[in-house]
């Protein structure tokens, strides 16, 4: 396919609609006052007089037809009500155009076969999806390739762990592979378990078992429990933190090797079976996943550049977050053979999972078992491969230099129904209802981009490196990023993490789309999500979180400051603790799963790309951009509190150091009179230069927490607010520089520079804060 | 005065003026139908008929009505000629406007007195400067102030430099001050030569002389005449490079203290008398200066963000770009007996200057001598300070977000008048021309901004403080910065260094002005400075060169991305080979030695002040940008070929590396075409949309150079066509990351990894340069 460019130009001229929306209301008044004139009556046959009259009606109806001719060209610069309520009619069918029958089919289709990133089966659906958005509608749609480092098991040379008796032989070997699923059983091509990026390596020794590998994990194995990590192969459990960091601890613990299992505790619900008769992780079933530490690098090889054809790329031994060490997931009944004859300590109550083992710490194993070691059998191979990006594109009627991109991943480990393909066949459907909308004579204000991203499962690759590529044009065009990956964890409400500045769309929006759920036929999604999960400790709504990172939007809210939002169908998260859901990664996420289980009648997924959907309008075809400086005020009041207190937890030493959270909150006060005095400006919306400046001022809100200098050794983090956690990439941190500061003053050999370091980021935040409300403040 | 804003409110209602203007097609054919309907006649005198008659016509007058008072409002939207010829008008009146006897009359009242950056005189000036540009109509002034690490001599111990004997007994010591100009005997607060932030201490040893102290006299020093510098006294002459990249250097050799002295050689020209009978350096006159390695970094102490009371500093010893050994300036009649007796290799002819000694390399003296050594004594202080830039606006009629800016300094070493006055005399000119249009009526499209910076001498620090301060506006919204240093440097016609784009404008620009020259009444500005400073070896036009470094326009252009340009009055460098002016920097930059020698009329100054006001009045008025991408793109080749030649120096390393500009070539030809058809493209001057957005187009253009990871070692320097040398700050390089890179493969161990280092910089050239062209493709 490539680049291949459909000619709109022989439709309608750019603008066209966009601009000749408005004439009627004062012609139709126009007209009305012309029939009142031909109301009046002569009274006298007198030729002057006639005369006179005669020319004081016509020189009246001149002026009078001036005076509305003019109004009404007047009017044409004020795209009003009529122009919202025509922008908001197809809001209204663009909602109602979306069908779950499509969904499902579209789900249907793009799951037929695994097609992980730089695979011919991948590159395949990218040509489909591509052609069909052309079918759909879209202006253009191009195919992007970057040639990035991407990690396979080796296909003669099979990954396994083995315990082995003294004399070297294995006494016991680790699955090569999944059970396939069934339905399945004729497809090749399913890659078995595997750490992407893991190091090649045979290392042999001691398990140690670290819990779920986390930094308290590690410093409670040392501190509390006398063990050393260093030298040993640790095995941990997959949850609660992303997996390349329980890989990083490892790594720094000295650890030879990382082996990760799913326990039941973390990949079981309580009463529901195990796939295929419920939805529950069996027991032949491992995650797959990167390990790797990238901190928003994107291609290992080429951090900071788009990996192009003429791009230098560094040696892999300087590549960015790669693990040094082996690293290999095992399902859990796998995990019971490594675990089930260790010795060492007696772990705490929560370093217990729910498998009938008892968890003991290691190192090694006990009694008969002593002299048995494990040894890992890693022969992953790291290379440079072609990955496709399909970039799709509907022109901006007004302003086609202003971006608004829906952006989600197409690869998956195996077939991935949920992840990510019910966010790619709901993509596909909103495509379809936008080409429906194009064909009636819509068309945005603004230019809409959507992206169905490569390799986002090796580290967010395709999507940064477009981002790396197109840095310059979005750092002045993008107005915002909707994430569409998985569009489905659970089946109990809405989730939403989005910069503050969205909420109040968000919440607006969601009060326009009925809730999916069954008995609640009259009640809005809104009020659906609200009853399940109110944000009570701070207000009485539905409860939306900060952006952590884990999925493609990274590049564009941390890297770039692009305002981002991402919404799926989540888990009743008070009452399911299980991390993620329980067959993510696993060659389990099959078509059956989302239509016997998550979605049956496909209205959640519906739900999902109504939210989705109606963003990417609103923000594409509103007047005014929909962007709430005042939330983002009232956040940042938030988060200064919390941050401030946490600080608060060690009064002495921070009464020591000198520290103070003044110039923050002072800064985050002038922040909120700026954004309060921005949006009670007076505006005139018919002049289309001051219209655009208040909406670059809005656009460019989200830009300017972004510090070009980056967080402390992470130089691709660099927004200010929000970053992902240096302890959990899932997790999105608020004032992330003075938070890992702040973390770091435990384990500082020299508390007192630490603190200089906290002093140093409160200013840094305060001096962001400061200069981002002074880009609310009039222009001159 | 603080932030005293004018209102400008009750004037004219902004976008008034832009626009009232033109009348569509459809109008005048709508006219010409009407007509057709009044040319009916009428048969028969029934009263149905006249009914009819008079009904068509009403309603025919009404349509005419409405069609003309619609297209007539139509006109609103369509700044054409008209708007243009209004605009050349006032353009006109302000070159017309601008009074020699006006410039020469600000000059000699801001150099009554020495004002040093941070002292009670150089803020009285500044109070002095908005005052009056309030009062010639500015809308609003204010006095922005930081607190920045500056550098004064002790005022109990001072500086000097001492022969010592064998028992450490001074037989000879350097002078304390320069003789005091006449007239100015009254003077106090004449701050006495140093070198500002040099390390304190007093460091006793052998003198060793290396010439202009460059990279390849140290080279020369160890390689040919065998000489160590560690641990010796160097001693330098003033010339060729800046003097921080001296010390610089001087460090790197191991060099325990710099003496730098004014060689005639290079501090006098021929056939010129010394100060007061004409513009020699006297003998007992000594160069000023700082002598950091900031490399954009601003405030030492607060790199990348701006010196605010809360903002967080670090120590002195981690301050960025402070030189670790100490440092004097002296003139040549001390100088004269440091050198007269040194000892060791003679020295080759291209170090020898014009004093009557033998410039021996040292180390020490000789014969007699040799028994005595050398003693610095240095005592000055770093000291945090307050200094205070003058920011005064004209708010932009239609796109008041849109920023010009001319900024100039206003500290000065002693009195100042050449820098920075005879530059601060002429803004203040252009700032009441400015005025003047206001009065008349006029409004410029765009926002200007007239900066008066303080302590540039001390590294830049007022212009790059406000930078950090105002940086997201700035990346958004400025559209040039024009630089306004020193006026004038000699006698003989102008020079100017701009960003390529900005090359046609000023042609186009000096056309419209007269030469200031005598017996050159009917010529041009352009066509004098053309027939002295012919282009020859690329084009028969007058030479415009790059932006290197040294003023304030570096963190606006170097860091930010902004298009930039500086224009003085130069002299005639093939026959005048001395550096910089004598005087420079010395206290005989008085206002007699302008009045006496450089500019009598004030002509040559008024041309300059016409240069640079007409360069802020076009760029704030244009209703399209005179932004040339084509000859950016003509300036990138010719920089490609040239770096490529370069490498070129080295053909069997360069083989053998494997390294290919190809890519980068290829790049600047898809520039070059990005360039010829953004050019092309038809333009609706109507749509006001259309228009900002081709003007966003050409205003980002510079921005797309701007690389956030910055260049090798200088984080502050991210433009990558354009940075100062590495090996002297004054100098512009065209692909600075490449040229270091192959000029780092002289020095280095691992000249392969050296190599490698080449092709990524090649690589990152070539990204840009595509980035860049695809700004200027259309935006959807």
């Amino acid at each position: 396919m490539k680049t291949r460019q459909k000619s709109w130009r022989n439709r309608e001229e750019p603008g066209g609609t966009g601009r000749n929306r408005l004439r009627s209301p004062a012609a139709q008044s126009a007209r009305g006052a012309s029939r009142d004139s031909c109301c009046s009556t002569m009274r006298t046959e007198s030729r002057i007089i006639w005369w006179l009259r005669w020319t004081v009606t016509v020189i009246a109806a001149l002026l009078l037809g001036f005076v509305i001719g003019w109004s009404a060209n007047h009017k044409r610069l004020q795209p009003n009500a009529v122009d919202k309520s025509t922008s908001s009619k197809y809001l209204k069918e663009l909602l109602r155009g979306m069908q779950p029958d499509q969904i499902r089919r579209n789900l249907w289709k793009f799951t037929r076969l695994p097609h992980l990133a730089g695979t011919e089966q991948n590159l395949r659906y990218a040509e489909q999806i591509g052609e069909e958005w052309l079918e759909f509608g879209l202006d253009s749609v191009e195919l992007v390739p970057y040639d990035v480092l991407l990690s396979y098991p080796n296909q003669s040379q099979p990954n396994y762990i083995s315990i082995v008796d003294r004399f070297g032989g294995e006494v016991f070997n680790t699955s090569l592979a999944e059970p396939v699923p069934e339905g399945y059983e004729h497809v090749s091509d399913i890659v078995p378990p595997y750490s992407a990026f893991s190091a090649k390596g045979q290392p042999e020794g001691d398990l140690v078992y670290v819990n779920y590998g986390r930094t308290e994990d590690f410093s409670q194995l040392k501190e509390e429990m006398g063990v050393n990590a260093t030298g040993k192969i640790v095995i941990v459990r997959y949850g609660k933190i992303f997996r390349g960091n329980k890989v990083t601890n490892a790594m720094s613990a000295g650890a030879k090797g990382v082996i990760m299992f799913s326990d039941p505790d973390d990949y079981c619900a309580a009463g529901v079976q195990t796939y295929p008769d419920g939805w529950n992780l069996p027991g032949g079933g491992a995650q797959r996943g990167n390990v790797l530490n990238l901190n928003g690098a994107g291609d290992p090889l080429t951090p900071g550049y788009p990996a192009k054809e003429y791009t230098y790329r560094s040696s892999i031994e300087k590549g960015a977050g790669l693990p040094k060490i082996p690293v290999h997931p095992i399902g859990y009944h796998d995990a019971v053979h490594l675990l089930k004859n260790m010795g060492g300590p007696t772990p705490p109550n929560n370093w217990k999972g729910t498998l009938d083992v008892p968890y003991r710490i290691g190192p090694g194993f006990t009694g008969d078992f002593k002299s048995q070691k494990v040894r890992m059998n890693l022969h992953t191979n790291n290379q440079v491969t072609r990955i496709h990006n399909v970039i799709g594109r509907i022109r901006g009627a007004l302003e086609p230099d202003r971006y608004v991109i829906l952006g989600g991943h197409r690869d998956a480990w195996v077939f991935g129904a949920i992840d990510p393909m019910s966010g790619v066949a709901v993509v596909h459907e909103i495509v379809r209802n936008f080409g429906l909308l194009l064909r009636k004579g819509w068309r945005p204000r603004r230019t809409i981009i959507f992206a169905s991203w490569d390799a986002e499962e090796f580290g967010l690759q395709g999507s940064t490196e477009w981002a790396e590529d197109n840095a310059k044009l979005l750092q002045e065009r993008a107005v915002a990023y909707i994430n569409a990956d998985s569009a489905i964890e659970g089946m109990y409400t809405l989730r939403v993490d989005c910069t503050p500045s969205l909420h109040t769309l968000v919440y607006d929006l969601t009060k326009q789309i009925a809730s999916p759920e069954e008995g609640e036929e009259d009640i809005s999604l809104y009020d659906s999500w609200h009853k399940r999960d109110n944000w009570t400790d701070d207000r009485d709504a539905p409860r939306i979180s900060k952006l952590g990172s884990g999925s493609d939007f990274e590049a564009y809210f941390i890297r770039l400051g692009v305002a981002a939002a991402r919404a799926r169908y989540t888990k009743n998260k008070e009452t399911e603790r299980y991390s993620s859901y329980p067959v993510y990664h696993t060659g389990y996420e099959t078509f059956e799963l989302v239509e016997k289980f998550y979605d049956p009648t496909f209205k959640r997924l519906r739900a999902v790309a109504q939210v989705r959907a109606g963003l990417i309008f609103q923000l594409a075809d509103s007047q005014l951009l929909p962007l709430d400086a005042e939330q983002y005020a009232a956040s940042l009041e938030k988060y200064a509190l919390s941050i401030a207190r946490l600080a608060q937890r060690s009064p002495e030493q921070l009464a020591a150091s000198g520290a103070s959270f003044d110039a923050l909150f002072s800064a985050v006060n002038n922040f909120t009179a700026a954004a309060r005095g921005f949006h009670e400006r007076p505006l005139r919306r018919d002049d289309p230069l001051e219209l655009r400046a208040v909406n670059d001022q809005l656009m460019y809100l989200e830009r300017a927490f972004i510090d070009p200098m980056g967080l402390p050794g992470r130089p691709f983090y660099r927004h200010v607010i929000f970053a992902p956690s240096s302890q959990n990439k899932y997790a999105g941190m608020a004032f992330p520089g003075i938070y890992d500061a702040l973390f770091d003053i435990k384990n500082s050999a020299d508390p007192p520079a630490a603190w200089e370091e906290v002093k140093r980021q409160i200013s840094i935040a305060a001096f962001t804060v400061h200069a981002a409300a002074m880009t609310l403040t009039p222009p001159a």
